[in-house]
């Protein structure tokens, strides 16, 4: 059982706009337990269409497209797969009714190629659009060989008629497609290719469950999927397969689930305490509390803090002495473990994070670009790391987040 | 002269990612005047991804993939490439002294794995990637007909390694792209639809300049684009339509240039002028100065600020009266014009933006999610504007620190 995805638009080939059909799609119907072996983008063109269908046909048993079922000249779709499979366009009556409840509604007579919009293939199943005009179609060939699903472009039409309409057919039709249990673990602090190279036995003899690493920004993350229509035995796999992972690199590990982040680990635990944080930024200029201030909620785990990006605002915000910058130099132990004490002491929080380096694109302080300090604050004792990282100034700022959340973290779990 | 694009990544297949790169792609060739009539995506696969090597040699002159140079095993871009032109892989010496100048940089010792990173096929040309370790190829066979462009996955390194090294690349070798100039003109503060609509007849008998509006995160630009061998007329062109432009929406324009943004725009002005800014923040959390602060030379233009989210901090950072407070609320044009001035003290800068309101998702003060304040203070006055908009916590969020920025943008250029 393979599938394939067609997008059919020319300003998707002149990059006007996203696929971001291809990218539901796929979820959906890897959701499905259905295999997508390709996706392709094809403009409103005739022959490169049926080209298009041909190559399909060879490949794959489900054809999905998406686009061109719309009321003007260059909405080809519905014609081109008639062609191709031998059937001829009729008018779906559900579609064109609605359509004409329309043109009440509106009250405004609509051009004759609004019903375009209301034809179907012979021997198809219409799909009804909840949200639009265009009517879908679902087509099997006669000898059940193929199957060809066409769904509107507007994604705001396509996600409701996929869900609504057409997930059930494709269940009911397809029930060999075995339910698929996935679970994905997130780990900082350790490269793609090291962790890789520290599971290559796990990944080489991989089968079921699948072990699948994602190189992310500043982190990896692992998703393993079981093929099983057993739930009870999907739970079983995935947790044997995680607790060899964990063994080998749980050290790294900090959270699990696609949708999370080290900064949602980070709110969710000092929620948990009932404790709060905050910051004195120099190297990342804001961009460790933005990190925070984008989660709803986390206005009881953080009252706010400073961003002294100069030895001055250092100085008059922050009351450090000039003397210790004077004697030490921003970049330093000494000024990253006073603006940690005197941010914890000025907001009256639990735990004070400070950051300050070298962002470049100059050398500062004859230090190099992408060395830095990170020091944090508690109420019993104030600590600090030396961190010397590689990349360009936007990279520098977002790993010293990072690396801030992840001192954070292992504080607040020690 | 064809071209298509090829993404490389199973991660595509599932819906994991969005295919924002064949995208980018696509609107980079179509300035090239290089015609693309397919994108395609397909999965780590030695077979399938041959496959589509083998129909794409079929109806393409210029075939251009994206991903699986990494790593990781599951890397198999090159490899395949080069036994489909029969080529073979030999290190790129100057990607591996980079990739060793960064082990050393990173004082750890990096796992071999790294190194596939650095390959390059024979008779080929290595595109150094500017901002990730995996060397790009640009190749044509011996007998000029076919030429394969190989750029990474990552769109961090995917854009520049293309726009600094292949696009002066592809522009030499496909000489015909030479004939386009474009001028692109940036907009805040107008939407997409009342932009085309103000431009209406200007877009509807478009032909030569060509004008193409798109829609970006809380601005829009036109691209302006003419097609002639002869410079000076192409000047004389788009000077034309653009004094066209400016007299209809000229008041939202703020700048020129596809990489440019409404934040270098005011830090260039600020640089222009020697003045310095600050900011306290309720509503953005930091958002509005890690704006600044990921620009490198912000020094000189801003020394550091406030992030006062809770009504606390408000009163101990910025030595808010807190009668002032409990009489108007945070939320109000009483607390934004102190935040503004108070900041604008203690920094002792010029200007002081602050913000104020509700980011959702629960309401505040009885005041609804998306209401907000942004106050303005120079030396001689403080003044202040309140919002409304639509959207969700980081929507809002990113809303207000645009129209900070148009404030102060407004305000020096005044």
């Amino acid at each position: 059982m393979q599938a394939e995805i067609i997008a059919v638009g020319t300003e998707l080939l002149l990059g006007q706009i996203v696929n971001t059909n291809a990218t539901f799609l796929a979820q959906e119907l890897a959701n499905l337990g259905i295999d997508v072996y390709y996706q392709s983008v094809v403009g409103d063109n005739r022959e490169r269409l049926r080209a298009q269908l041909q190559l399909a046909d060879q490949r794959s048993d489900l054809i999905v497209l998406c686009g061109g079922l719309g009321p003007t000249e260059d909405d080809l779709t519905k014609q081109i797969v008639a062609e191709h499979v031998g059937e001829t366009l009729i008018q779906d009556p559900l579609g064109y009714q609605k359509l004409l409840d329309y043109e009440k509604a509106q009250n405004q007579k609509l051009t004759q190629n609004n019903f375009l919009q209301t034809l179907i293939l012979t021997n198809s199943q219409a799909l009804q659009n909840p949200t639009g005009l265009a009517v879908g179609i679902f087509y099997t060939t006669k000898d059940s060989q193929k199957s060809y699903l066409l769904l509107p472009g507007p994604p705001k039409e396509l996600k409701p008629m996929f869900r609504q309409v057409a997930r059930p057919i494709l269940k009911q039709q397809f029930p060999e497609a075995n339910q698929l249990y996935s679970r994905v673990l997130r780990f900082y602090g350790i490269g793609e290719s090291r962790l890789v190279t520290d599971l290559a036995d796990l990944i080489a003899t991989q089968e079921n469950p699948t072990l699948a690493p994602y190189a992310k920004e500043n982190e990896v993350t692992l998703r393993l999927t079981v093929k099983t229509t057993d739930e009870s035995l999907a739970k079983t796999l995935l947790d044997e397969l995680e607790q060899k992972i964990q063994l080998r690199v749980g050290q790294y590990f900090y959270g699990y689930g696609e949708e999370n982040t080290l900064v949602k680990v980070v709110v969710e635990l000092l929620k948990e305490k009932g404790q709060r944080v905050t910051a004195a930024e120099s190297l990342t200029a804001g961009a460790f509390q933005r990190s925070l201030g984008e989660l709803p909620g986390v206005s009881s785990v953080f009252p706010g803090g400073f961003v002294t990006y100069s030895a001055q605002t250092k100085i008059d915000f922050l009351q450090i002495d000039p003397s210790l910058i004077a004697e030490h130099g921003t970049v330093s132990q000494a000024c990253v473990e006073a603006m940690a004490s005197q941010s914890l002491k000025l907001a009256k929080t639990d735990y004070a994070l400070a950051f300050t380096g070298v962002a470049g694109p100059d050398e500062l302080e004859g230090q190099a670009v992408g060395s830095f300090w990170i020091g944090l604050a508690t109420k019993e004792e104030v600590t600090s790391q030396f961190y010397r990282v590689a990349g360009q100034r936007e990279k520098i700022q977002s790993r010293a987040v990072m690396a801030g959340l992840d001192l954070l973290r292992k504080e607040l779990i020690k």
